[in-house]
């Protein structure tokens, strides 16, 4: 007898903002999330070292007996994805193409803006998701990296964050895009600071990739059982289990699970 | 015949700031630079993690023939320098303890603050270091996790980082410091930025810890010997030699030196 646990991994506290989502669609499930915080940022190192680490943390979910698992992390999916679906025997759901997949869906001008980290950008990933879905797309990317240590320092709805954003989504304005992807999942947390810059939604859709994976992990798993009881989270960190539950408040209000610091190789 | 050759370390690019210093000081000596980039950034790891780590730094380079090995990481040094001279058979110097020394030396009022990643604050070692040397200082510390990341923004002289750090410091000049130590190996960086905020050099005197750190290597070390050639520089990194050589274009201008990217457990 299986409970269908999800297991959710990014390198480290940004994927909360997915885990959050799919648990607004799942709440009686079982559900893992491990953030690699020994190992993050995974976005300036190397593509070996990026898939390596990625079906490290693949395969201490699946010894936790999870029957799905979504890669949170924009620079995992971008990478290492194609090996995780070949090496793990289960359902492996990244967050690129979802996301992709809403901006096209929405789109009215074909003119979309991707902002991100810098690999996640380097990486093209998004670009390619967009033009194997639509062809005739217009694609302008930004990296933004200032954004995450903004979020981290919770300055969410500051002057600074604002101001910041002006710079980074300028050129954006400029080239008249309909629809901008939120490319990491630590800016959902910024969503209202890039809606004031970019303006109404008359005027500019936003899609929120952690929404879409969230939706992507609906169409693809069962739906909650009405007979199970309440959902349980175990929360799997590979250090510092103390700035996890720090910084988590900022995600989700504070967590409601237990953080064990484990060691992917052993544990 | 041994070539005096001196080894930094850091847990990425900031140390190149103390290499700079380093290399001003000794033009015609062996420097090897290791940037442990694969795991950056020690200051949200754990102790034994940062110990770890710091043992596999210095183990490399001995393995490469230095005959001295700088820590020019304040989480290294804060945390692992004890080990490290312990297990390190030649002379190991941190940047803590010179940096302190600086600021005792240079302080009328007895007030200092120390700014510094949020892991460097949270360590004490400032605190721990000035207060050995002056029980009766009165010691401010304020962590400004935002600077690093403008810095590798490449945003040091930019009105957003003048407004952070005018928020950041804004509490230190409440404080009337005459000292302020510069805790971190991106801050010389910002010298400028920090000094325009904080008032001129009658008002407040910024110790830079790379300097500081070069100054203590002085002492310890034989100069060069004049009959030498020109200096060479061996950069390693863990990770990711491309980004470090654009990185490294803000702290040293361009790099005068192959990088090779290293296993630490294997090379």
């Amino acid at each position: 007898m299986t409970d269908g646990a999800i297991g959710v991994f990014d390198s480290g506290i940004g994927g909360l903002t997915v885990y959050a989502e799919i648990r607004k669609r799942f709440p009686r499930r079982r559900i893992l999330y491990l953030g690699d915080t020994a190992r993050v940022p995974y976005g300036i190192k190397s593509t070996h070292t990026i898939i390596r680490y990625s079906l490290e943390n693949a395969s201490f979910l699946m010894r936790r007996g999870v029957e799905t698992i979504v890669v949170a992390c924009n620079t995992s999916s971008a990478t290492a994805l194609n090996t995780l679906e070949k090496q793990i025997p289960v359902p492996v759901i990244g967050v690129i193409r979802p996301g992709a997949e809403a901006a096209v869906r929405k789109t009215r001008s074909r003119r979309i803006a991707v902002i991100g980290t810098e690999a996640t950008v380097r990486s093209n990933a998004y670009l390619k998701a967009l033009r194997e879905l639509d062809r005739g797309v217009k694609v302008f990317s930004k990296a933004c990296p200032l954004f995450v240590p903004l979020v981290e320092e919770g300055w969410l709805d500051h002057e600074v964050t604002r101001r910041v954003a002006e710079i980074y989504l300028h050129d954006l304005r400029e080239s008249r895009v309909d629809t901008v992807v939120l490319g990491c999942t630590h800016y959902p947390l910024l969503k209202r600071t890039i809606r004031s810059v970019l303006g109404g939604k008359d005027e500019v859709e936003i899609v929120d990739s952690a929404e879409a994976v969230a939706e992507e992990v609906c169409r693809k798993v069962p739906a909650d059982n009405p007979a199970e009881r309440q959902g349980t989270t175990e929360f799997y960190v590979t250090d510092s289990a103390d700035r996890f539950r720090r910084v988590a408040e900022l995600f989700l209000g504070g967590l409601h699970g237990a953080v064990a610091e484990v060691d992917l190789l052993r544990d």
